[in-house]
């Protein structure tokens, strides 16, 4: 089996799961005041300094959360109360066009119930908002504006954005920049000092650690509501019993995927760089979405015209090659790829649309399991739509 | 060193580690189309159908959260939000005065911030929230009343409620009922379905299965607008990836707890009231809070006259004894308890009070260590006190 969904979930690192299991045989809540409790907190302290270090934050930056989603909803919804809270007219969120589901959804949220209005900043036909794009969307709102979220790389077309010179505009304008960072971490470098960004969303499960925990970075002066309430862990920004077991296994996943970043992406962009090559001989109406350059290195997301992209995932997976038509958290839900409009494709090449993702695991054997399956699928699945159009 | 914090954290089981370990090595992220995403959908519904039947509910009811604080602030704001949008005129929140802070916190949240009011409901000097209270505070609030959240067994002084009277004085007024059974869950019979509640919070680290994740049952019929938003799953009540691994570890240990609540609460019970009668004998002005008979097997809570709590929490620690002076969740922060407070206790005996907690690797030679330790702890912590106390 060729698993190229990397993106989607990528496989536990034994060093991880070794973490993990080493300190759940620890018992004692890290809130506790007693023996066992301060050997949970020491655990927990530890991983969130070698996480800091590693993201080039401090120690008080870092706050645990249950994972991605929750790091996305965490920033848009806290900060945006917050700032709110703290001058009633800054109602407005501004987000990229191209983000992913939690941070587009939690925003729509805020439109929908508590009269947050909700503007998009537009991607270029990479799918990246460009500094020039989020200084005239700030300039039209720079009075009301309460926080800018904009991913830095793109978890389907894989387009990597210059977080840095977005930060610096939003900073220009005096707003707080939120960024998605689940996708680049250890695929690109990730410094979250230089980056300027007030707060990063980072996740267990993209760079080998456990699904059910993940970060939020956030700069401590920066206000941010809570968005669970409770005991107060997490210097009452995130209440609920802190997992020590996910935070070691977290924090040997980042340590992982920030020392072997360089090397790794090397690996993965000469792997990546083999297949579009491969798919584009095979395929040679097959067109490659996202940046040429500015990419992840181990994303390849093609369109191939005449093809459903649902009918062609089928037909690979048949043939034990596993990949996706974009976003696991959207799949099986049959509409075209929010991204792939955004980025001024038509709903046709939205529709035909699949994500190749490599990973810790990935070898040329996949790209030739891939490339091996790929000719006769594409032809009976163009088939199948040709019939069906036909219909 | 003697483990009597189990309310707190209990070790999680060998099985529910296996199982934890044993799902963590299938990657695929639940919600993939493709054959590895399928096999961890597969044990995320095998799963699911095992909570399902354990607990008396139907598998559709089954949401799986990053544990109870997610579960208590999703069914207190996302219950109360649903029921307003539905009806503005409901917009009265009715939370026990000894809820959890996870309850306590959220509901706060929304009368601080969203014009919800929050009426609490009186406890007993047992802790305990009676059909006649909950029905009088009802009778005063019928109309307006949103939600009633009102937990299965009290964390601190493990006083148990009758749960069922509560839900059908509730269901009398049309009025859907949360309740918090993270304590509940395998030290009594927890039935869902039998109970008439209309959402409830279990979690994985009170019985054995691992932190972060826990569960919301909610009945299908129950509207509950999401807390976290996103990709959509959990039939869209909560988003996230699914935690494979740590739901395949919950499952193993709800099966655990159910299947031995009878045996383990007997054996349990014993050695309590053994701990009880024997603290009773070495310090006789010991006050035992929480009802003397429908209390959890495993609870065992006194008020220690003329003690801090804290200090006698150091003072058993350095001697190898592990407990609480209440809530883990709100250990360290030096305020009474407002649990005791709510039962009538003054500050001087809600200061004054320690929870011994008993679990599944609770043996005779704990409550033996406890009781070699007590005496001279409490005579210290008196003698410390008085010498504070006439500064």
């Amino acid at each position: 089996m060729a698993y190229l969904d990397h993106a989607a979930t990528t496989p536990v690192l034994p060093a991880a799961l070794d973490a993990y299991v080493r300190a759940a045989g620890r018992f004692g809540n890290a809130s506790s005041l007693h023996a066992s409790g301060r050997a949970a907190r020491r655990v927990v302290e530890e991983s969130r300094e070698q996480i800091a270090e590693r993201l080039g934050a401090r120690p008080s930056e870092v706050v645990f959360t249950s994972g991605g989603t929750e790091s996305d909803n965490l920033a848009v919804k806290g900060i945006t109360w917050s700032r709110r809270a703290a001058d009633p007219a800054r109602d407005v969120l501004l987000v990229g066009a191209a983000e992913h589901h939690a941070v587009l959804d939690a925003a729509h949220f805020l439109a929908d119930h508590q009269g947050v209005t909700v503007v998009p900043v537009p991607v270029d036909a990479a799918g990246r908002v460009t500094p020039d794009a989020l200084a005239a969307v700030l300039a039209a709102h720079r009075d009301r504006a309460a926080l800018v979220s904009t991913m830095w790389a793109n978890n389907e077309v894989g387009t990597v954005t210059p977080i840095a010179e977005l930060a610096a505009v939003a900073a220009e304008a005096g707003v707080p920049l939120h960024t998605d960072a689940v996708q680049a971490l250890g695929a690109v470098p990730v410094d979250f000092g230089a980056s300027g960004a007030a707060a990063m969303t980072v996740t267990g499960h993209k760079i080998g650690g456990p699904v059910g925990v993940g970060a939020l970075l956030l700069r401590t002066d920066v206000a941010c509501t809570p968005v669970l309430h409770g005991g107060g862990q997490e210097r009452d920004v995130r209440s609920g019993t802190l997992d020590v077991a996910g935070v070691a296994a977290l924090a040997t996943a980042v340590d992982d995927a920030v020392s072997r970043q360089q090397d790794e992406a090397r690996r993965l962009a000469a792997l990546r760089d083999d297949l579009v090559a491969r798919v584009r001989a095979a395929v040679p109406d097959a067109v490659l979405n996202g940046d040429p350059v500015d990419r992840l290195p181990g994303n390849a997301h093609f369109s191939f015209p005449g093809c459903e992209g649902d009918a062609l995932l089928m037909l690979l997976d048949a043939a034990g090659v596993e990949c996706s038509t974009g976003s696991a958290c959207s799949a099986g839900v049959a509409q075209p790829s929010h991204v792939l409009l955004a980025m001024g494709a038509d709903g046709d090449r939205a529709r035909s649309s699949l994500r190749f993702s490599l990973g810790h695991t990935s070898t040329a054997a996949d790209v030739t399991a891939l490339l091996d399956a790929l000719p006769a699928a594409v032809d009976r699945a163009r088939r199948a739509t040709a019939v069906s159009r036909r219909r």
